[in-house]
């Protein structure tokens, strides 16, 4: 029996354990979903040791990391493979189709929240090692799994805890299925990432909500004050105005604008698939430059005075955002935060007070474009999907792939298994079954890939 | 037995009576309200069948109008009361002490929704015209009550109910209780208010929420364009950009002026009442100015994206605001929602879709500042109260005040109890027990003094 085989043999089962899996409501930033979360881990740390890991759940300063082991031998290379079972919240409920956590397979796509991002391709990974093992009785190489819960939570203690693992962490490359294909027709590798800095920005003025009509023209309005701090963090070229935020920003180089440009990539079907009546961005930049390789400040979320149904003629006594800003290489996410912070305090009103709590977040990466370890997850892809990857660089964040780099001296290869329309983080959040398929098939074949890695 | 003797004997009671009134969500804002709003109706109108008036329920496109009339002598003046049983939504509930539809006295205040505006105040007017019709058996004026309950709603449907009962409603003078005294020790009577325009801003991004790593940078975020946009509605100097927004505005007279620079204002007090570190307004106005006779625009209520714990990466598909403007003389409110949508369609960038839903609104108005009403109210105001008022203009708004003066030819005597800081629009509304007990006076000594008006 071969790997294929064994996969072919257990897909029913397989996808119910996927379901299982992604039922729990594993939201790392919600406080209340703090128990689903370890229930999450639970259950996930149990199927590894069933399937023949030797796992065991490791407490870090917030929510609970994963780890299991496979030792095969040790002058075979070791991968560190990483991935998150946590989720981001669901919101807006009232957008999704079928319940987050309820999976649902519809029209060849599972449905779920954390169907893609990162449960779906994370248990590829698993599967097509179980795969292996199964088939064969062992693994061709050593394996090391981190799989973490605060992902979605800017991985705050994830750092922390590598340091302190260092040695058990030890390997000779990482793999991370937490980003997507270039297209339905075009796997790819992924050779960078941004990185995100997060500050919540709260603007108080009178002590409790008043009476616009009473109090209107004569003291700020926090919402109004808001806003203007707001609108100026642009300017008219969609330039970041936050002084000194380019300042490292590293340019791409000519050969990645010209893979960038070779790809097949439409800016009609880009519109079109979201709906929008045209693009928008940095002035000077092509749309896929400024979706993976210039920094963003993007407002996450707003809120203020009455949202409800009708008018409530208030001035409110509060007004608060959610700012998270994109990083490329060479900036750093605190000193971005600093500089925003300086900012809008040095832009607001004297007539309010403004709080702005910093976050942090992490470095953007770029990862090696050429060499061995990529040409053995080139092959493994071309397998697994039966085509050969691009290599594309991606707009969302892997805080952990930076960590990587610079705490134990690993590259990562990036390979995605998912699509750019599987609407991770919003409403219906989806996962192709045959990407899933595929993604198995390609993490069966991976480990005889890197065993063949001889440094 | 004089009125006031009546109403010391039945101070319990009539507590009692104010406390069932008050315990009625009548919230016209919210449809999930409707019920109790024409319950709020129903016990009114029973209550006012019970103590002497001829009431009914009268229906309106909206939330019905309570009618009720005591026809005393045709030789004698007609007083024409207006006052409303709809309340302000009671949001955000958890900032209440208790909860605002169980009313509570806590050290000589009435705590609930309502309290003052308008429950309270309409209550003294009523219980004010009891105690004479007990203490006397009949009233020297005929009286007309208007109350309705759609005020805090703009009065959407009280023009064409006013048309349509001309007749009905004709007398010689108005009477609302629906503003505030100057202060604690200064009772007041108001000759101008602020009218009000009311738009809702929608801006429509991506189809879905997406994730703010994919897209970010190269779509138009809709917080982002929102408040760009709303930020772009005031400059520097606080004036607002809205062309041709100032174009009918009537200054304030030198007579007017002066009235405002007599009254015993403290800004420092003013600025600690409410907590905030400056003042903010239009520049070249005073406090009072701004407060009370130039026009503004604030929101009262922005929506977008992720507003829950922690942080969500999402560019969202919408955000929305509130946005209300008061009104001076001579400003229209539907050509002021007129220029505010066609200004904010030309400042919207392409990349996003804008929709602005006109409300409408009311004019302000300016009542007399002299003649025999005038004086009238002041010497029931004085017996009332133990002081004679000032005069002063206020910054809310009553639609209703416009109307009665352009379709039925009257005056309103704006004849405020309640005080600036009863927290009307906010959380923990409340009402004097003094200022109710020396409301339901002056509204018991008003009759006699209207009567001995000869026009």
């Amino acid at each position: 029996m071969t790997p294929f085989d064994y996969l072919k043999q257990t897909e029913k089962r397989r996808m119910q354990d996927l379901f299982k899996f992604l039922s729990f409501p594993s939201v790392s930033a919600k406080s209340e979903n703090k128990k689903d979360v370890a229930a999450c881990a639970r259950w996930l740390s149990d199927h590894l040791n069933e399937i023949g890991f030797k796992s065991r759940i490791m407490p870090t300063g917030g929510h609970p990391v994963v780890y299991a082991e496979y030792v095969s031998d040790k002058k075979e290379p070791t991968a560190l493979y990483y991935g998150h079972y946590d989720v981001q919240p669901p919101e807006p409920l009232d957008l999704w189709k079928t319940p987050p956590f309820e999976p649902e397979i519809r029209k060849g796509y599972i449905y779920a929240r954390g169907a893609c991002d990162d449960k779906g391709q994370t248990f590829a990974q698993i599967k097509g090692l179980q795969a292996v093992l199964e088939a064969t009785g062992s693994l061709p190489i050593n394996v090391k799994l981190l799989i973490e819960g605060e992902e979605e939570a800017a991985s705050e203690n994830l750092p922390v805890f590598i340091k302190k693992n260092k040695k058990m962490l030890k390997a000779d490359i990482a793999v991370v299925s937490d980003t997507a294909q270039f297209s339905k027709k075009l796997p790819a590798v992924t050779f960078g990432l941004r990185g995100i800095a997060f500050v919540e920005v709260f603007v108080y003025g009178p002590n409790r909500d008043v009476h616009s009509g009473g109090f209107g023209g004569a003291i700020a309005n926090p919402i109004n004050v808001l806003c203007a701090m707001v609108g100026q963090l642009h300017d008219k070229n969609g330039k970041i105005t936050v002084p000194g935020f380019y300042k490292n920003v590293k340019s791409l180089s000519k050969w990645e604008k010209q893979q960038f440009k070779k790809l097949p990539y439409s800016e009609a079907a880009y519109k079109k698939s979201l709906g929008i009546p045209a693009l928008h961005g940095e002035k000077g930049f092509t749309t896929l430059e400024r979706a993976w390789a210039r920094p963003t400040l993007d407002v996450n979320g707003i809120t203020g005075g009455y949202q409800g149904e009708g008018t409530k003629t208030i001035i409110p006594a509060t007004a608060s955002c959610k700012i998270t800003m994109r990083l490329v290489p060479e900036m750093d996410p605190k000193d971005v935060c600093n500089k925003i912070e300086k900012y809008l305090l040095k832009i607001a009103p004297k007539s309010v007070r403004v709080k702005v709590i910093k976050h942090g977040g992490a470095k953007a990466v770029v990862v090696p474009t050429e060499g061995p370890w990529l040409e053995a997850a080139g092959r493994a892809i071309k397998t697994g999907f039966g085509k050969a990857p691009v290599f594309m660089r991606e707009g969302g964040s892997i805080p952990v792939v930076a960590d990587f780099k610079s705490m134990l001296g690993l590259d990562t290869l990036l390979i995605g298994l998912g699509q750019p329309d599987d609407n991770i983080h919003s409403p219906n959040e989806r996962f192709r079954v045959i990407d899933f398929e595929r993604g198995c098939k390609t993490a069966a074949v991976l480990p005889a890939e890197l065993a063949g890695v001889r440094q």
